[in-house]
């Protein structure tokens, strides 16, 4: 008889606008999927990764949900006192969130990866303590620790990473009406790039102000359901419009999200997912069929598409036994 | 018979930790106030300014209460398509607020000024249109358009100025505990001098995405009353450091308030005046006098004290009825 979670982390929208490397929401989909079970062999064994592509690296030192479950165990035998439950995991990862897509992939396979060690060994940590495991994860795919994909995609809903060390996070109200229009064109902006190009860049104070002043009204207007506050809220000028230049047809994308009612359109994280919010299910349906033919014109590029609500859930586990023997896993 | 007017509108606190430019609040007390009446002389004349010290001009159009009161009355006769009640004012400016303070007093005077203009013309003028007419009056002293003190003086309360071109501007809600102690010490720094020191820095984006973090959990924390969350959200990154220098004795006044107890403490404005947070008014007093004792100990200042909480009423006005002559006044 074996034990086996399934773990579920939804891909997640990060920056949001003003809020660059500490704002983020969780999406109903896509997601990533992390199985895992108990294993007599010491360390992390990735049995199979699925729907990468081939893309992703099967040694677990070198792909990201096996580091976050490699560091939960060795926490957890460091830490716990008692024997964790189990000294070898075995994972089996099943990639739904494209690659490079701005979508929060290596976030959600890594919270996946964490979580799943987590449940194995009889959850020695509560989730939040999860948290550094995911980043060290995250840390494989080169990307540096904001936690604006990683803290959304472990809570659901939608999330202000205050601060990462100590880790200070606020869970932010989702207002009943806001609908979401998620559009993934089918191009690669690789994360380090996008990153590099802020690296040396400094900005005015007026623009950290601005960008300021449009965090702190994008919270007030969650927490007041003032869903045209939000809109003028979602407005960037430090990094949008360096990153702009790297999603091909961006600024006709953006417009016409505008031009279809949308609240705002922004980036996603390093992109080129591009989200428009709105303020209803139709109205999101339209700004993502605009963005994705505004792509097709501007840029020749085909998108994937999805039309949802928040995920006030985030990552999902479930514990099914299976019985006979492991042959064949 | 005579109307006469009197306007008292509040000192405020500005920037409050990491809303450099963006976050105010209104005080208690001080308060300015401008007491007007019609005229049959067209323009604005300043018949008095007392508690001044003689430091302020007494032509109209250099005292900020002054051209705040002569741009209501222009732009009334130029756009209310019926003729004013009046063509011409007589104002008394009577200053509470000390000057060169960091608590607003330019702020308070051009907004008091507008205020009374305003209702000696019939209210030609909603509020908010009044805003342009105050930031007009703070330019006479030199100091750049924010409206992060003449927002909550005009309004009360706590206020986020997104934006002041077009106007948008957010109330936030009052925690009903949360006091404040502020700690003006005798000594001066010019805001063109404080904002010299800032014209030709650029920060690190790490900064400004650290300020902006601390703005978005600031507004949740008004809205959700964690008061607790408000004191690690009142946190600067970007001007605090640059100003803490202009202020003898900053370093250890903020230690002393944090070793009292309080929620947090900052500079308001550019300075001199400090403010602390507090969760009640005992703990608003302990923080007050640790603080007025440390300006005393480490740079021989004596220092003026306000304990309270927010106002949330902001600017005033009252109307009364003077009979007889106009002799005397």
């Amino acid at each position: 008889m074996t034990v086996r979670v399934r773990v579920t982390s939804p891909a997640s929208l990060s920056n949001l606008g003003p809020g660059f490397d500490i704002l983020g929401l969780a999406l109903a989909d896509p997601a990533d999927t992390v199985e895992a079970e108990a294993s007599d062999r010491p360390g992390v064994e990735i049995v199979d990764v699925t729907g990468d592509e081939g893309l992703l690296s099967r040694d677990p030192r070198q792909n990201v949900a096996g580091v976050a479950a490699a560091d939960v165990l060795a926490r957890a035998a460091r830490t716990s006192g008692v024997a964790p439950a189990a000294t070898g995991l075995r994972l089996w990862l099943t990639k739904g969130i494209p690659i490079a897509s701005g979508l929060g992939g290596s976030a959600a396979s890594s919270v996946a990866g964490a979580v799943a060690a987590n449940e194995v060994l009889g959850r020695p940590f509560a989730p939040l303590e999860l948290v550094e495991s995911a980043l060290a994860g995250e840390a494989v795919a080169a990307i540096s620790a904001h936690g604006d994909n990683v803290l959304p995609c472990l809570l659901g809903g939608i999330v202000l990473v205050r601060s990462l060390a100590p880790l200070d996070v606020v869970s932010l109200p989702v207002p009943p009406g806001l609908h979401l229009a998620v559009v993934h064109p089918h191009c690669q902006v690789p994360t380090s790039e996008a990153r590099a190009l802020l690296k040396d860049l400094r900005w005015n104070l007026s623009d950290a102000v601005a960008n300021a002043a449009n965090v702190g009204s994008f919270v007030s207007a969650l927490h007041t359901g003032d869903l045209q506050l939000l809109g003028r809220s979602v407005a960037d000028r430090l990094v949008e419009p360096v990153r702009a230049r790297l999603i091909p047809g961006f600024d006709r994308v953006k417009a016409a999200a505008q031009a279809s009612g949308a609240l705002a359109c922004s980036i996603s994280g390093s992109g080129p997912t591009v989200f428009a919010f709105a303020c209803d299910e139709r109205s999101a349906r339209r700004a993502a069929a605009a963005m994705e033919q505004a792509f097709a014109d501007a840029a020749g590029l085909a998108s994937d598409v999805y039309v949802g609500q928040v995920n006030t859930q985030g990552t999902r586990s479930i514990r099914h036994v299976r019985s006979g023997t492991r042959a064949g896993l």
